[in-house]
């Protein structure tokens, strides 16, 4: 499975690359920039889908669907807007074909051509916005808490699976509120969501900042992200949550009568995660031998493999191995018994430890004899013989282990690649070594031009509750008071 | 609520458009053609997705992704599918906008035209066959039982809510097969899948049958559907799954290395059911007070609602109500407490009503003295006082019950209208007052469609298993071996 397989230290970027397709993640289609996300790739997209949409109804949300296609017009009414998305997208100019006189195919219709473009949704605020006109009356129509499950399209000229596709899944959240305060606690808090989601689920340490104004989503007052370094100390920015304070409301006229009677604009938030979360994730725990997944999002937690020689062996231990695999389903593990007899237990050793299955199970004649199983984990490649009495129990705490300490190796590569710079020089060579730099910045958006056209590096984001330190910026020596975060990034 | 509401003796048409929009179910969005599924609509279409995926899953199915773009010419590979789908669909030319000259706002940039148009999928067929040639080497790599839920959209010229939009939401099953044999019984497993779903959640009787081969999917050899009437006698497609027989493997040249190591093209087979279900539930049950919604599928199956006068009465009723709530969500119920302030009970009664919840439970201060509380069933409208004493298994009882009522009645007005016609006037009387008509036609397509020019009336199905009944065509007078089912239909 592993063989022809590029290591992390010979080409990270083309390991990631193998290891997407290998592993039966995703693949190109034959639409430039599209992806297939496979049956692997899309069951642990699933798993994300139901833990996210899990935490978005705990927190109130309930989810909606609005339409893929946005007028041309919308996108030029709020001014910040279309500069960020009205460019590379995908247009819509027609809404018939016919055959050609030829006789070589279909062409389009000349005849039926849109009066207005329609574009395909890079991201919905416009059309929302517009919906939301004819929803909002009066504060008592207040909050919407709404969210929408959706495919978009930014038409990227390079593009890596998951990473950055021209049409790629996102959750996409569009909340109105009647105050001010109201939105910024809503945006902190789906900040929060999403920060929990990374920690506690996909294993994945992440900083909680704000982007700088030049970095701001197109549109937002302010720009709330979760950051993580992947495995080669570049920066991936995995969620954002958008303060939009009242840009969109005026520009589609939503207004609301407050208590006193009083016309208001109404003030709003959008936050989203997309399919590019599965790059993050393959990136910060796999390695030189595939994918490493953690338990909570792992299609399959456990594989139990036989060891056998003709089939009364086989009766024999499949029926200790079903007995297994029905107490870990009582405990909600997903267990997948692999008896296959087209392939030898070599080879499906291998297959599911490229397709990163946190716990494998090997169970042979020896095993039967003296009530044993050999017990793998993935992340660390560690072997021991267990009792098979309790085994269901020691699972459940081995994977939650795994899941601790995936997360721990995480948050210690972050930190063991976290410096602080105090000089140009300083800066440059950590900068070009990889990983986050800390640093002081003296607040313009030129010094940040400059220092990204220096280095490539970018600030990824000014930490929440970031510590007050006097300083000097690193590149004008201008005075700063607190140290920002840099890196490289995805 | 029910104020300004049209019945469905006024006008049937009319009564289903208002109670989409009035009930919050979804409304006609700023793109022509395309909806917005509201947050009480997406919870219905929610649990729909759930149950059938559940039921996809018991069957062995997976799920996928594919590109939401077609290219053009992929349209045109197989011949019967690019008549029936390479014609009204929303087509992409370019990939950019830009700054019109004027000021005025974005414009398409004519120099970012694409070389091949892309088609926005109306179905997947293709690029899904287009991807399996790449999946499929050997009998090894089958069967493959894949499943996608997407957006796909078909320019329709006259559109209503959820029963033809230009956007719609589905799912379609895409599965590969070495057999025959084997695409043929997976055909019919799917068909059964839907015919329950609609039948125990959805408490629609349907029909299974064939369509004819007019009626059939471009590109199959044999479409199964199940077909449902609505109050109005009409007949409603609710599902259709298709053997497509070699066609599409042919189309994309698609062969598997057989055990004996022959080449042979790979079987097919596709199935779907969309947002159109959601038009079926409700013409199938709902009534002149608004929505009328199985317990199965209800987003709340118990709405509570407090009696009260002053805040001490309040908050003794609540402690009662959120009691039975707690009880009641124990055994997996849905249940909303609506204790708002700002609207009075009989207010909140006809909300509940309209929106179709089947359990309202009403508690006021005499309830609290005797201990009992008020029933109210949305189904029949019948109200009786319980006692609180063991409510929640009293209340389980009666959604079950509600469940089976809405079957029964609905499978009753079916039966009740159907007629068999033996003579071409009693066929046009009959047809014409509505419902379904058993009668014999003589195989004909050329029949069939006359039959259609004169009276507006298809074959809906040949049922499966159908009795063989020698007679002549109601048309022709031909001879025929059984009746089909004829019927004005959605």
């Amino acid at each position: 499975m592993a063989k022809d397989f590029t290591s992390r230290s010979e080409d990270y970027s083309q390991w990631y690359n193998e290891l997407v397709v290998k592993a039966d993640l995703a693949e190109h289609s034959a639409v430039r920039g599209c992806m297939v996300i496979k049956p692997y790739g899309y069951a642990i997209w699933e798993k994300m889908q139901a833990q996210l949409d899990k935490m978005f109804k705990e927190t109130g949300h309930v989810n909606a669907y609005f339409p893929l296609f946005i007028p041309k017009s919308y996108l030029s009414k709020e001014a910040d807007h279309v500069e960020g998305f009205a460019k590379e997208c995908a247009v819509v100019t027609h809404y018939r074909l016919k055959n050609a006189e030829d006789g070589s195919g279909v062409v389009v219709d000349p005849d039926a051509k849109l009066e207005e473009e329609l574009i395909v949704r890079p991201t919905s605020e416009t059309i929302i916005w517009n919906t939301y006109k004819g929803w909002i009356q009066s504060y008592r129509d207040l909050p919407i808490l709404v969210n929408q499950w959706a495919n978009v399209v930014r038409w990227e000229m390079r593009t890596r699976l998951f990473l950055r596709t021209a049409e790629f899944l996102w959750q996409e959240g569009h909340t109105a509120h009647s105050t001010k305060e109201e939105a910024i606690e809503e945006t902190e808090k789906m900040l929060d969501v999403y920060a929990k989601f990374a920690e506690s689920f996909m294993a994945m340490p992440v900083i909680k900042g704000f982007k700088t104004p030049s970095e701001r989503f197109a549109g937002a007052l302010e720009t709330y992200c979760i950051e993580a370094m992947m495995q080669d100390g570049k920066a991936l920015q995995a969620g954002t949550s958008h303060f939009l304070g009242q840009n969109f409301a005026k520009a589609f006229d939503v207004k609301f009568a407050t208590k006193e009677g009083k016309q208001e604009f109404v003030w709003a938030t959008s936050w989203g995660v997309s399919t590019r979360l599965m790059g993050a994730l393959i990136m910060t725990h796999s390695d030189d031998e595939g994918l490493v997944l953690p338990p909570n999002l792992a299609p399959i937690q456990v594989v139990i493999v036989p060891i056998y020689k003709g089939e009364e062996q086989l009766a024999q231990i499949s029926e200790q191995a079903l007995k297994m695999k029905a107490e870990l389903e009582a405990k909600s593990i997903s267990v997948k018994y692999d008896d296959r007899d087209t392939h030898k237990p070599g080879f499906k050793f291998a297959e599911y430890e490229f397709k990163g299955v946190p716990v494998r199970i090997a169970i042979g004649p020896r095993d039967m004899e003296n009530g044993t199983v050999e017990v793998a984990r993935r992340d660390t490649k560690e072997k021991e013989v267990l009792q098979q009495k309790d085994i269901a129990n020691k699972v459940e705490h081995l994977l939650e282990n795994i899941q601790k300490n995936l997360y721990q190796k995480a948050l210690d590569h972050r930190e063991d690649n976290t410096f602080k710079a105090d000089s140009w020089e300083e800066f440059e060579k950590l900068i070009n070594k990889g990983g986050f730099v800390l640093a002081h910045w003296d607040g313009s958006a030129e010094t940040e031009e400059k220092i990204k056209d220096l280095t490539k590096a970018t600030i990824r984001c000014i930490p929440l509750n970031n510590k007050k330190e006097e300083g000097k910026c690193i590149l004008t020596q201008n005075s700063s008071s607190q140290r920002v975060v840099f890196a490289k990034a995805y």
